[in-house]
Parts: C-alpha cells; sequence; structure tokens
C-alpha cells in the first residue's frame, strides 16, 4: 500500500483533551510510518485547508509532540466554521479535495461535535463521487457528551471531574457557614439540551445527604413548585441547599430572573428568627 | 506563669488558607503546653462563644490537627455575625467575657477581616477595665488583601494564583480560535474596593502582548472611551483582548449593561468582513 499523507483538524471549542488527542493522531501516524507520510495540522481548524496553511507536525521532536498531552487550549488553533451544504454550494467541498489532492492527503482525521462527523461524511462520499482515494474518520470531542454512538467523548470526562470538584469545594464552603450566610448556592453548568454534565456533579456526594442536593437537568421540565419544596426540604434537613442547574434556557429563566415571594427559606429570615429567640 | 486556655475562632467567608491558620494556632499552643492549656476553638465563629458551644481540639490527634493544613472550607464554621457595639448594647461583649471566664480563657485568637480586628480590641479594653487578664490577639484573614498594616494577607496568595492562571487559560482558549469565535473576553474578579485581586490576574502574562490585555481597578474610574480604544488596540495587535475586571459597581454596571452602539471590533462583523473577502 502507497505511504500517503495525514490531514488533521481541530473544530469548535477547545477542551482539556483536544491536544490529546492531536497527539494521539501523530504518534499513531509516526508509529506506522509505513503507511502514513507526514501529519499536516490545519491551523485553525478546517480554515487552514481551506487556506492551505498547513502546519507540517514532522518538523517537531518526540518530546513536543509528547508533550501535547498536557497542552492547554489547542495547538493549532480552532474555528467555529461550517462548510457551506454542497448540495446549495459544493465550492469549498470541492477546494478541500484540491488542497488534500495536492499534498496527497490520504486520510483525514477531524476532530469534533456532530457537524464535524457530518462534514468528515460529506468529504467521503464526495472523494467517492471523484474516485479519489480517502479515509475520513471523525474524532469525537465535546464537552456535552451528546455524541450520538459515543459512550463517553473525550473531553467530557474533564469537565465531569471540574464540575464535580467545583460541587463539592463550593458545598463544603456553603456548609461552613450556612447558618448566618447563604443558605442555597445554585452553580450553573453547561450542557444546554443534554444533562451529563449536570449529572456529573452527582458524583460530588460521596453520602446521603451531602450536596448537590438538587439537579436540574435539560430533559426534565422545570417544576418551580416541586424545586422550592425540595429546596425548602434540604434547608431543613442539612441546613444548606446546593442546586446544579443546566444551562438549559427555560430553566434559566425561571431560577434567574426576579420570583413572586414564595414560602423560600432565607438566610435573612431564619437569622431573624434565631435573633428572636435570642440573645444568646 | 499559670497555664490558661486559649479560644480560637473564625469569622467572615471562608479562604483556602482558613484552616491553615488554625492549624499553626493549634500547634503552636500544643508546642508550648507549658503556657496554654486547651485551645478551644468556636462552633461557627463566635456564636460558639456567645451560646457556648466550644470545640475541645485537644481531643483531636497530632495528625488530625496537621490535615487541617490541607482541608478545605472551615473545619469549625464560620458565621458573619458582627458583635453589637458595645457603646449601644454591651451584653454580647459581656457575655463574651463570662464564657471566656467559665472556660479560663487567657488567649483570644480571632481569625477574620477588619471588624474581627476591631472586635478583638473592643474585648481587649472590656477585659482590661473589668481587670481580667486577655490577650486578644487578630488573625488576618481577606481574600481581598486590604487590611491596613498587612502587607500579604493569609487569604490573598491562593486567590492570587487562582486568578492568575484561570486568566492565562481562558486566554489560551480565547486565543485558540479567536480568528471566528470570541474575541473580546471579560473575567470578573472580587474585591470591590482593592484591586489586589484584579492586579493578580497580571502575573498571568509571562511576555509582552500576552494576556491580560487590560486590568480594570476599582480605584481607577472607568473611563469608558478609553476602555473601548483599549480594547480595539488589542484586538488589532493580537487578535484578541482578554480583561479583567475588579467587580466595582461602577466599572459592573458599565461592563455589563447593554451599550450604546460603539465601534467596537465583534467576532461577528469581522468574520462578515472575512467573508466579504472569501471564498477562500
Amino acid at each position: 500500500m502507497a505511504k500517503r499523507n495525514l490531514f488533521y483538524a481541530q473544530s469548535g471549542g477547545v477542551t482539556a483533551a483536544i491536544n490529546a488527542t492531536a497527539c494521539g493522531v501523530i504518534q499513531t501516524a509516526r508509529a506506522n510510518r509505513r503507511r502514513i507520510g507526514t501529519v499536516l495540522a490545519g491551523r485553525n481548524g478546517i480554515l487552514g485547508a481551506l487556506r492551505e496553511e498547513l502546519i507540517d507536525t514532522g518538523a517537531e521532536s518526540a518530546k513536543t509532540i509528547a508533550a501535547l498531552r498536557h497542552t492547554p487550549a489547542g495547538a493549532f488553533g480552532s474555528c467555529r466554521y461550517k462548510l457551506k451544504d454542497p448540495a446549495v454550494d459544493d465550492r469549498e467541498y470541492e477546494r478541500l479535495l484540491a488542497v488534500f489532492a495536492a499534498h496527497d492527503i490520504g486520510y483525514f482525521l477531524y476532530n469534533g461535535g456532530g457537524d464535524s462527523a457530518d462534514t468528515c461524511l460529506k468529504v467521503a462520499q464526495l472523494a467517492a463521487r471523484h474516485g479519489y482515494p480517502l479515509q475520513a474518520i471523525h474524532l469525537p470531542k465535546t464537552v456535552d457528551n451528546d455524541l450520538p454512538f459515543t459512550d463517553c467523548c473525550p473531553g467530557f470526562g474533564s469537565v465531569a471531574k471540574y464540575v464535580a470538584v467545583s460541587t463539592r469545594e463550593a458545598g463544603l464552603d456553603v456548609a461552613s457557614m450556612c447558618e448566618t450566610s447563604t443558605k442555597v448556592f445554585i452553580l450553573e453548568v453547561m450542557g444546554r439540551h443534554a444533562g451529563w454534565i449536570a449529572a456529573a456533579a452527582g458524583l460530588a456526594a460521596a453520602r446521603d445527604g451531602e450536596p448537590p442536593h438538587i439537579i436540574l437537568f435539560p430533559e426534565i421540565a422545570f417544576d418551580r413548585a416541586k424545586f422550592l419544596a425540595g429546596v425548602e426540604r434540604a434547608v431543613k434537613r442539612h441546613g444548606y441547599c446546593v442546586v446544579v442547574a443546566s444551562e438549559a434556557p427555560n430553566t434559566r429563566t425561571a431560577l434567574f430572573s426576579p420570583m413572586p415571594a414564595a414560602p423560600m427559606p432565607s438566610a435573612t429570615s431564619s437569622w431573624a428568627a434565631w435573633r428572636r429567640r435570642s440573645p444568646p
């Protein structure tokens, strides 16, 4: 089998693990030198291909490539750019293939979410129609963990850990002084349509009664009365309540808009009650 | 000198280092057993003294006390409670001294900010008036680093590191994809009246041109025209602009309220301009 080059690009938001995926691609290609030639990375994602701005990763030492595993942000840059639907305007897709052909790209590895997977498919179909031999492979990357057929997506693990640790840290702080200060703490997390990130906050609880006491999922309609009753119950039982809420638009509006007067416990009123029972 | 007991209490928000201070107090007392007896900690701060809820730290092993250095939140609890001005109502101060006398407290160590320092002074003055022998010592604790006569307050260092690291992380992420995504990123940090925390973000920059490009201090009046010009200059030079803003009310209003149309670069408009020059 003839040795051909590999084109790698990143798309969308940079996760904590995005460079680790790049590291895996480059190291694997180097371990298969008989089949894979140079790994070229797109500068700022797919724009790098469209503009023929290709970074020759072969110029980097094994040590530099290994360091990618722990390098923050996106080492080759990324972009938010969705290629035009080729059924409407196929110039961008044609341009991609022209650049691939010019650099003898036989492997196209695209690191991104659902749109990037779709781009991979369309590039593969176009290449097949032209009789251009190309392996187009999607590398899953989201923080939301919402890609179909993907059990646990690179990018999600780091976020899950961060959210769980933050929930635990904030919960301990709130517990330390809930008697006279904040009693209800809300942590809003990403995941507009998928509750994986919010659910990960549940890892913070090691024992029954530990925070988070309430998790609000985008998949479950927000019920104000049920929510307020849950908050009251937690405050009564534990002295405080930690809520983790996904950024789902409905939940957000319900939580962060001014609420009508409700029988919610507050530091001020319970402190006032305490003061009436006092002086200590 | 007769051996007398020590009362320790924490006040206000828990810092990352608040338990480390408690650890230092207890270990130092144990190293001076000939002069200092038991260390009693107030449950939930000064409320613990008013209610005579005292935690006997002598019951804890050396290992447990040493672990306080790395224990998050406030191990003995804390509270937001300012004692009444004794010139108006001295019952709370009298109660404090009564509890101190009942437990032979000769040392009162109070971990908190400016109000706690003031409480220490007032307790010391009252004790002197009554002829009760008491050493009242304030242990400085703020994240804001705004205590007089304190160069670098326990609690500030952790926040300074957190803010600098967060600025660097966010800056790298923004730089990775600023061409087609977020160009201007604002990190709001604490420090309503003191700019130390905002200033700490400056530690993120190792070289000229690195983020943060602009720091807004509460001590300097916000100048919208100057600010916008600075943002525009940074975007032109670096492709993006990272701003760190203190939570000073005026700055906050200026930054986070809807602005009138201004010649600010935006991802949308510059991308539209790029698209007009395209296809690539």
